[in-house]
């Protein structure tokens, strides 16, 4: 019984994708990856969102390039939230994806992320996940808190060394 | 038993599409149209496409907008040949719609035409049934014929009266 | 103690963002909204939404136009979900506030819903809250089933009297 | 005497169009390929468009990038389906040529697939094949069967080894 | 026998092609003007732009929207300059037409203008005939010269009355 | 005194813009081929630019990329025909130059050819003298009737070949 | 002797440049305003912007729009600050001369703002001013907490009156 | 004491921004370097924006990509100018931080320069420091001369060597 789940349309997604189950897993969120591609498998996507409810999903993470219909439809197969990442592929730097995940119809919305934008996924299903879980929202926030200390380490160092040996 | 379907998911895109309707009257193919949204009844959308081969459809026509997931989905669960007609919204002058209609994956084609080329899809699909019907294909080349005719008496109009008479 | 939080950059966004109100209002979710501008008032914006979690608050709806910097700033302060709407302005049909609101870095999500989708972020809103909220859920299933309907009906109505007298 | 007629306007753009022969090879269809420029060779253009449908040729696929002539102008000559490829060259991701082919004014469409799309163009014209034949069209959804089982495999793989030894 | 032949696909481009027939009669220069289209009339096409040469025909301005497959053409056919106009139409803001006339390949040149410029390609028009002709650069100059005089004339009011009352 | 210049903004210009002077030596036009910057050299840009006429110039080629104003002041400062060449750059696929070059105002007109297409505009350079110039229009004629047999021998020796190959 | 220039190119500009002058006057800095063509009156501007130094003036606003060559005129002509207004037209929202204005080549930058962002130029001629004058900061910085005080109004009036009655 | 401080929001875009620290130096204007996420430390951005003016900064330079607020959000918390710096990343060639930066509101301008432009920012810098510093002008017009003296060599050995040679 997976929380969230990750699916994408092709195993070419594998690459940007499985940056959403490293972050999943750094966060403690329990997962399951599938490959189902909306455009070959209708039948298996529907069979599978509509089964995610309820086998204990909460949380669903479509990422697909092109005519990316797979979000779109997960979300109207899944009562849930869905959460969109749009790929790059070969040619206009995901463009077409971006505006076949986030221009969804009223009534359907898909939870769009930046294009390639895989671990920000992850880290949007937690924060839905942290509405009702104050442990996973503790670790949010020291997620953030450890983000700072990074950047506020990296510009330590750029004044200790300057730019030009950096 | 129509030969061509007619498809869109919303009524407010019906000021477009039928002009494909218009069409196909006028080259006397007979049609059926229907309202089926794909982000808001996944089901019937199936249901429908999946019966229409053995209903005796032949192509389908499908128009949406925005994240124009409809066309793929119908090229998806019917085998024979899909056109899909990008609609334009409010927004983005249709943009969305034509990347989600045509960016398809390898194997699953739609037959794209222009922004809000209602009139275009059904010519296609004349064209497409004109393969193996000699009368249609006499219909498309009168069809052709009396546009040609049609743009020489604009121009004929314009040399005996000038433009600023035109 | 509002479950959810509107907020705008400028009272020119409300004839848009009143749309997520009525949704709201519609599903019986209680939400306070606010006009609070990220570049006029840094201050007042990182009080309201430092406070916010504190304050009950479990999602934010923040839209913007043009340099959207409201929403990523929200996500900024706020560990909870934050739905970004881009609104379209006088020019570039809201472009400018797409990138600005969906290409958030790394660490830092903002669920981007359509240009001017501002009922959507609603229903958004509504399925991240449902993830604890059986009853939630039960009500967008219905609000799901009745769009549907909608669409049903539009269509037997098409087939009823034809497109021509639609 | 081919049934399948592949155009293109350069011999630079062999690498992309080769795909469509390969996939009508694959599919038992018969095809010529060849290569006119519309702009360099108008009178050959127009001398071999205007005689395929004598010659028994039933789909045009034409492939052509930047101001992308050949797909229309083929259109113009040839009384039965065109399928437009948008080729992408070194500039602007094909987005020149997706204007100049989808864009056809109403009277004379063309089918157009994805940038660099050729395999998908075969797949079209055999659609359109498929209405009149129906081992085409059984061969058409065996190729679909096997698309979906590929994916699945891939799907059983990705199950049994994970993401990180995929 | 015209100097400078005007051809538009449409007699809806009429308004915006008659700007560069105004200027050429304000420059003094004899043109002819046609409606001819790429798509519904190749023959007409090409019997009118192969037989411009010996009518004395120098220059040859197109104006197209959308899928601008005239200016190309007549390059094709004829060897002296031809001017394309790229026309808007109800979409894309003549970004269509633009790239189907600008992005001619190697060999075959078009002489782009501004998106509805076609008072410019009259002008481009007579400084193309400037060349062998003092006279007419000479009126060229003249223009340029009133041009200025009137921009000067414009700020001396502007000077006087002040932006408020302008 | 040479018939055609060739004017750059920058010497990493070069590799594109000795396409022209390649194709102007081809054709036996003489021209003389200079760096000069419209932001950087406005005094020299105007002195070279003033006296181009009465040394004998008769077309300017200017490529420039970014916000590439030498194209435009040229045609300002020149009453002749000026040629534009949008050129790429890092970033954007040259669109930034598209637009500076080809949206000149009404009155001053630059003759815009494709991206990098420095080849086109020494052609194109070439059809503008040869409105004077029978020889000049021989040799364009030539140069077409080469370029059309170099693809008849293409595609012959594709179809001798095949495209596995070719 | 004003201290802040403010140039466009045509009268046609003057609706929303004259944005910047009650921007100007609100913050009580003097400044002349001008119409001069770049490409059309090249003398003019080059006598303009080379003798605005001595004349006293300090920062220029130079508006534009398409080939929006003045900005990047006056910057290469004058030594101190110019800021850049792109300006929409008809077309392209702007966009053409956004990329005419801001892709300045290294060495002349234009300080480019919004589409359409007059009164925004005006505030940063007055940010650069303050920089060495404390009566104009202290200005600028009231006139920051004014614009504050008008959202919280605007918000107070929000939370009173609801959005249905604002 | 750092007259200009140089700002960015990751170390990854230390590779564009050291040409602003580069060309401060050769200018010889003092400067500080400083790495802060507007997202990622709201805080302590505010805390370093805020003390700047008392710390005696004359002029920000804020370079930033994608979603980027950082520029928007500086000219926010500090009232002299903030120049903003469109970095490009991995996508879309800059274009979401362009409009992320260059489309303030009315009130809180950002001096906009080119995609990547972060020398072109630092002599804006320098313009700006030169409107009450002589000494300053005098540096910024030598570099003008300086450039274009290099242009000139580069122009006199193309002429010397032939484009071939050079």
């Amino acid at each position: 019984m997976a929380t969230v789940g990750i699916v994408m349309g092709s195993d070419s997604d594998l690459g940007v994708m499985s940056k959403a189950a490293e972050m999943l897993e750094e966060l403690g969120i329990d997962y399951e990856m599938q490959i189902i591609s909306a455009h070959r498998e209708p039948d298996e996507l529907i069979a599978w969102a509509r089964a995610a409810e309820s086998d204990g999903m909460k949380v669903m993470i479509a990422g697909a390039g092109m005519a990316a219909a797979l979000p779109g439809m997960c979300a109207a197969l899944f009562a849930l939230p869905v959460i969109g990442v749009p790929l790059s592929g070969k040619k206009l730097d995901g463009m077409d994806a971006v505006y076949s995940i986030m221009q969804m119809p009223p009534g359907i919305p898909v939870a769009t992320v930046a294009i390639d934008g895989a671990k920000n996924a992850a880290i949007l299903a937690a924060r839905i996940l942290a509405v009702g879980d104050d442990a996973m929202l503790a670790k949010l926030k020291q997620y953030t808190t450890d983000m700072k200390e990074q950047v506020k380490a990296k510009n330590a160092h750029l004044q200790e060394v300057g730019y030009r040996n950096y």
